[in-house]
């Protein structure tokens, strides 16, 4: 039923080729299906204004997408002058997503800022991107542990994300983009690796969902982020 | 237990002055608390070019704060140049939530552009928006129904929406400033007055809940746009 | 002979609610007939770099439509990515008007900024931004005199403007939109409460205006100032 | 008792050099003292679109000052994105003023656009550039007549300007930059050459003025401008 | 003597990866050494206005860097809100080399971008740009010859560019980033697979240059881009 | 053959009037033909960040041409929000040429900035910029020298830059307008008063060139370069 004769609860086919680029403290190429972002997270010593002098750390995010990562070439936004609506949202998302795994004492007063630049896009380019970032930032604390830098670990357990939504009447899991365009219903889940929820962004544009759909999704999101995060903690041993 | 001394369950007080400005084809100054918005509706008779010739109507929306709406000054958005983050999710939400409730078929090859300009913020603006902004779309189109310019009402259920989070450990509704910069977790929830969800937007910063206690925030929730819905058809009516 | 059957030298009906807004350290929203503008005042300890050290104060303004103040919608300068040539026009004239009534030495080193956002329009914004603008200033003002913050007072004279125009042929005062927009000739004249002139901007576009005239308006002028004055007064005894 | 050893009642040397560049229509070098501006009339064939179709014609006008004009360098306004506050607000009142001047009727649909470009400033800048800007555009204005493009002339009468203001106690005539910096009243009368008002600018900064300098200001401004539009006609004969 | 331990004349290993991303007409990373530069070639049938109904086509380029892509993080340009002076410059030395490589009656009324994105820095990517872009141009034209929408092949010879420059008194071929930082000489050269210029940018900063010298660079870029030509024929074959 | 009638090795009329605004440490309007570049050098104590404490001093430079400089109106920059791809490649290239002739160290930690700003243009104005920018320069060094600011001339060589091209296959000297348009291939050349090559910038748009035919254009630049030092020297002694 779904176009790609995948399961309702089956992902996509998911890889992350570590150390992509080497100037980066971590960096990981993921790859959910056809839907490729590359990850790379930087250390700073300086933190935002508003928490300098406070011993916490910080962890954001920034989002791009190349012009011809989608089917038909999308304007360039440092050409056009400004980031979109779009990537404001999805930056802002990733980073709160990424925070929420953090444990910003432990980090100790410095920055860490992950960028996620989709290369390829097929759908679900925000789950990969917090997914794939996890695993950037996983590898920079690595380094930081290793040089004695940070003593205790400031990531206790993996954030990953999936989407879900209701396709063609059907709850499916890790919609890919010819799924996506048609749903009514969908959105993204963000969870910890045991099972915690930080973040659920369900949303219907010309259509409505009842609890009990909602419920579905929800059962849909914990399977898949938990088999997520088992390849997260492999990819970054 | 809450700084209001409102119970864990009860909404501020609420309430609508419709025709609060006299150009818009539909004005309403909605107050939750302290919380104040002036929502207009402008009916055009242009839509946006990916629908031009489609028949379809459609609802868009933009969203602002008065520079001293909140406690200390933030800065003019127009005189920093371009819209914050912040603002262009909430207005791509706003316009979102009342676009689900819209027949598009029936509204007509039109566009409506609600404006919500915050006055005074006392938290949960977006959410006062999203309400406010349904009645005074509601106001625009009994203008066009009454001049005869649309036939079947394009607004069958109304649309509202209502903040909820855990406070102090405890699931609440309707949070207000003090509450929201405390609260770990919190988000809004979007719903038809008949009960129907549109979209959830629940996030933790630096923590994570559980899915039994997303599902008693569902339940204030429920309450809450019940009773909003409610108000909303008086006031319209 | 006027559209709103005023006589030629009667100003409209002229209020002032203060306290509008619960934030602001002075607000007060001024109707001029149906030119309503919300005014606040803003206390900072800061100044601007060129003062610093000097031990004078600094008044400044801020000037705003929301998009629907006015007939048809207006484009949301936070959209459009600046402010327009009008407004910046408008918020410079605010400012100095201000400044002119202000003891600087008394105010001592700290800036008020004066936010006028305008609800809804009806010709004569800018002058009601001035005359709203003063009562918010002097709320504010008010406000550190009672705190000891300021021992002297730096307002001993009320700043407030009208504006006076030449419609049908004869001379009027106060205009609304629909004698603005037909008079070939009109300005503003800004005073203080004890008739002296801190601004005249007198304009004709397509036209042209002798001495005479001139005489006039300025007649005309002193006359609505005098009036204003006196409400200011009252409203922020 | 003037810094230049002026009379009160005596303009700094005038000169207009025309043709001082070869592709405009019209383009003119003024000096007033050591203010030099360059003014040069472009016409086109389109007009603005809300004149589109009237018959009518148009004439704007653009400001700027080269970054080094001044006595100390100030940014590029290129550089820094956009037009500041002041070089808005100036080029509106050109383009306003010598609207003034123009029937629109006898210009027929098109546009002229009038560049003054400040090369050397020593106070005065706008009214240099409203006097030398009329001269470009009677020059562009001729070219037309001579081609038979435009019939009955549409410039009937000079529009010229002069600042005038209150030095060291005394009402003077055409401030230069070492009174313009002192005067505490000071502004520019926009007037045709047969002596009617086009528009007047006074405005006071930390000071205020009667009706009395009111007018001695005035006979001052009556006396230059009919100078300035003796020198016009002759410049552009 | 060089840092990497190359010739003088030597090259860093080339590599081409075709196909590298799937939407683009054509894609290929582009591997110098440790510069990897993702390009892509989209193909539209609309031009740019000033060629509309020439008959004639377009090829154009645009230029960015992945902020991660260097040694330290650059601030990213979406965000910064422009593309900075050296990106323009870049961008439009790519579109300028890859046209004067088309025939452009050939290659009809339609328009093909070229975007190359540094995934990974480590000198010369305005180089590698031009050489990976090429490919990416290739595989695109080859797409539209087969579908017989293009008769007569547009490309006739490849265009290449080398880097060249004086590091430590040595003229060197193919310069990576430890060499570039410290050249005092250094330049780019653009050439046709059969040994045509089609553009040279040498450039000192605070040195200076013999006549002797750049004929000994220009040596050394033939032979540069003889061997880079051949593989960009076997890499798009 | 040339439109001009010049001889293929013959150079424009080249005039320097010095001091040509009276504000500026140094300033210049040169005259290639019809080509007219208004030069300023502003000395200012602060360096840029980068060189903050070393003691080096820095030379940079901005580039602007007036709306109506050419034959039809270009749009003002600083009405458009930005400089142009073409502005900023030029203002850099102006920038780096004029620093390869300066030595740093003599200059002292100080900062002078060439404002080259085209008053009329008629082919080559970055060439003009450059070569009347090194006056300006040379006469605000001038002036430190006589203050005792500065003891060891920082300026030890003239630079200066002129255009070539092949024009009608034949290779000419210092492009006008009408053969700038015409020519397949041209550039320009920034060289030392003693004849060292600073930067090369040789372009072919849809045509190639060869390596003799790069000869005989540098033959053509170092004649140029030579006559145009002397004049330098001339008009700033």
């Amino acid at each position: 039923m779904r176009p790609s004769g995948r399961e309702l609860n089956q992902m996509r086919a998911v890889s992350f080729e570590t150390g992509f680029t080497k100037h980066a403290e971590g960096s990981c190429l993921i790859k959910m299906g056809d839907t490729h972002v590359l990850c790379t997270a930087t250390i700073e010593d300086r933190v935002p204004p508003f928490i300098k002098g406070s011993g916490l750390g910080w962890v954001t995010a920034e989002y791009g997408m190349l012009p011809r990562a989608t089917n038909t070439r999308m304007r360039r936004e440092a050409a056009s002058g400004k980031q979109g609506g779009r990537t404001v949202e999805i930056q802002r998302l990733i980073g709160r997503a990424l925070r929420a795994g953090v444990d910003r004492v432990a980090l100790g007063e410095r920055q860490i800022t992950v960028d996620c630049d989709v290369l390829q896009a097929d759908g679900g380019t925000r789950c990969a991107s917090i997914t794939g970032g996890w695993v950037a930032l996983r590898l920079a604390v690595n380094k930081l542990m290793k040089a004695g830098d940070v003593i205790s670990d400031p990531l206790v357990d993996p954030v990953a994300a999936v989407s879900c939504g209701i396709y063609a009447g059907q709850p499916v899991l890790d919609l890919d983009y010819p799924e996506d365009s048609e749903a009514g219903v969908d959105g993204n889940f963000i969870m910890t690796g045991s099972g915690k929820l930080i973040e659920i962004q369900m949303s219907a544009e010309g259509s409505v969902f009842s609890r009990d759909q909602m419920n579905q999704l929800m059962d849909l999101a914990e399977k898949g982020v938990g088999e997520l995060a088992a390849m997260q903690k492999a990819a970054a041993a």
